[in-house]
């Protein structure tokens, strides 16, 4: 019986590659930098996977087996495949947690899920960044006081191109005078979306702790507690209705589907099904 | 000066011409039953558009000049150009209104607004919908009482694979026992998107009076206050800052840009702009 | 080390002493029959209370050791202290779960977390009641189907006055032909507080199993992870400001309290303290 | 026919007797400072009323004639009498906008609207604000752009003990470290609420143009479409319903009163009314 929950951290991998600068501060990648603190934790079972991995490391039955996928992706949005993307959101909204970190706003699957412009201020500099819990209350703030400092780090400034958030988690502040929603929660289908602001590649930001207890915490929180395949059904009435004097002209179960054109109401293709249309 | 709200009222205009059922109740097409009573306000500059036009109806500088669009889609969603499900959706993430209509909800537009499956029960058959308003301040219900009833319509049912609603509007009960949310509001970027469940294509109801308010009612809650195109700027700083040792390796603004691979911090592309990398 | 969640299910006690109809239904009492599928989980504590004891049953330190209030109520809401009230709601905000059942949408209690007149429609009759579950990814919902059914019940009708939920979690189908938000959630400071609508006093609905199951799915979920007092300190600054030619006449800390009046700016009490003001 | 928006300014106006510092940034008073520029405004009709007044300015019919009340209050939030604070309540929930201003945060209106402690960080000092506009969209930030400054105020910091807001419309940055939720909206019943930080009594706040600015555009923003009396009504069936064979028994309309103890349900009291039990 699998108990443990399975998470997966997804790193670009590539600035590690071609900036020593990055390379040096994160020497086996950053995914792996996100993924050893969990490795600690005895209830997790982690693993990682990259873009330039096959199928981006994401293929075969990987996403079935994922409770919690933590995302992390900067220079290469674009050479990530839609069919993937396609896949990941599917996935969310049948039930996974999705961790999406810093650079990773302008993913293509946090677009998706969140359907704006995702677009924010930006500064790479010698900012402070003072991190304020506004949520004492929730999970993902466990363990943590009013607030916690990066002593440096690249600056996102408001505003930020998200619907408003079911939860707001942290709001930061920045020496350079910027403000910025740093941590929010949405709920997609049957997945728990987490945005979390910190962890530009130029600065040691997952080697600090609180920054990892955060993650931690997102990663707790985000667990799936169901998983339900998307569906349309056709819903036969559970109360008595009327006579229905176009009955043989109606569809039947199943007769929808995506770009099926044209279909008129008579025809009523065998075997057709989904909901994607 | 132009002063007037401009509203493009778009159908799939399929159904009409090949189920004569559909062509008895909507002789001129849906999307004329739906902008007809928006043409008696003085205040409103009402045209129509649909599938089978060049460019969807939606072409050459349309987009520029419409405030609020309606959308009425249904057998041909897979039919709907992705480029213009593009356009539309960065237009209502600028300032634009949005009101999408019965199987809309399937609409790749509002799939993509939303992020969710949108996915739904429904029957077609002789149930009773009695819309209950549950929002009586709200100014889409205005002038309506505490429920209209629409004496046959298609059912849809719950759960309805959306984000939780900004505001809740509508719920339907149906006589096969079912419930749905049959109006909501969501907020995407600066345009407001409003969804209203009724109107199949084989029964009367874009005839129906409360109907007609509902949608002028949406309409003029829609109309956008601003519009801001999307950006993602470099921002110097508004307060002091530390003297920065890697200044001469930063970026520079309008480093980012969609797709821009492999791309180093020490790289600084000449005339590069946008914001979707 | 005390590791149960500790519950308390407060029920009026009245109903069942005047109305030999309740009483045959709930011999032991309404609070009892709410509180027995509870005990037989092995990780709740949980003991119950009412109105006619001594403080509400309320009293000493009670509240001190409880994790998740139940509260049923109907007939009696006049005659609830102010001051348990308070108690109470000062509990919560500091991080206690909250439960209200059925008529508890009048309770004092609930009305001051909601800052609204919590009014509804209602009908004691022979509706059914089919309760829709639109949140199947939620907690509450967990072992439960697409819906289920109350063969009997009073009817709630919209418009329901509270403020948007959190989350809402189900919406009921009357016979009659109403609808009725009937599970919702909302953050009220460090405490979660779920509204859940089944159970008026003459149907004997708290012995059915699917709503026996919803309120233990709802203790699990309102469990606090947090207790936080509430404060308003007069705070140092975090970085350096200018200098302040007014510093001589700043208030100092503690000086803001409830009811203090009058104070000018100059006036610095000793000894002041607390948030309340 | 009354077509203007009746606007009234309520103002502790104590500081001012008592502060001369304050008395010379405010010589008329802060609710004049604050009705001042909205005088300027031809659709709005403004008037002014303050805590020392008989019923505290707002008794007779005053609120019947009120569309939006603005509140500032301070130093002496207890002497607002609850039989006031019970009936501004009960005009915002049928339907009268509300903006609250800075340390009415601590207002017994604000924190009985609001269900929560209202609490939060505070510093009287030098502080900059920089106060981000973070809803472009938005009626109330009209004509601002992303962000403006106060030169010098007091500081307000998170956490804000107030219930997840609506819409979160400004977040304010602080020189000493501070952030602040500055600007938040919520629908309460029929009437809408706005709160917005800045404006202590030491400080010119009230004499600046964006800060006037958001005030009238919050006027205008929380102007009221309906007024709707509390009801709970006993309604009868609109769809059928089985036999009853309790309806002998069943209670009446009407026969829920406040603090109606005891009534069994076989008891059906003559003439009673109201929602309030």
């Amino acid at each position: 019986m699998q108990t443990k929950t399975r998470v997966v951290v997804w790193g670009e991998f590539r600035h590690e590659k071609k900036n020593p600068r990055v390379a040096g501060i994160y020497p086996g990648g950053m995914h792996e930098a996100i993924a050893g603190p969990l490795r600690k934790e005895a209830s997790l079972d982690v693993s990682t996977a990259w873009l330039d991995q096959d199928g981006h490391g994401l293929g075969g039955d990987i996403l079935e087996k994922t409770d919690v996928l933590i995302w992390w992706g900067h220079m290469a949005h674009g050479d990530v495949a839609d069919e993937v993307v396609a896949r990941v959101k599917s996935r969310v909204l049948e039930g996974m947690g999705l961790i999406v970190l810093h650079s990773g706003h302008y993913a293509k699957i946090f677009k998706a899920l969140m359907g704006t412009t995702c677009s924010l201020k930006w500064r790479e500099s010698t900012d402070k960044e003072r991190i304020w819990n506004i949520a004492p209350h929730h999970p993902i703030t466990r363990g943590l006081g009013d607030y916690f400092e990066i002593p440096a780090e690249e600056m996102y400034g408001e505003p930020f191109g998200i619907p408003e958030p079911d939860e707001l988690i942290f709001i930061s502040w920045f020496t350079g005078g910027e403000v910025f929603r740093s941590g929010a929660t949405w709920q997609r289908g049957n997945g728990r979306v987490f945005y979390f602001r910190p962890g530009h590649e130029t600065y040691p930001t997952y080697h600090q702790a609180e920054v990892q207890k955060v993650i931690s915490n997102g990663v707790f929180w985000a667990r799936p507690t169901v998983r339900i395949p998307d569906a349309c059904p056709n819903s036969p009435a559970l109360e008595p209705l009327p006579a229905d004097p176009f009955a043989a002209s109606r569809p039947i179960e199943g007769f929808r589907k995506e770009g099926a054109s044209p279909i008129s109401a008579k025809i009523r293709p065998a075997g057709t099904e989904g909901c994607r249309f």
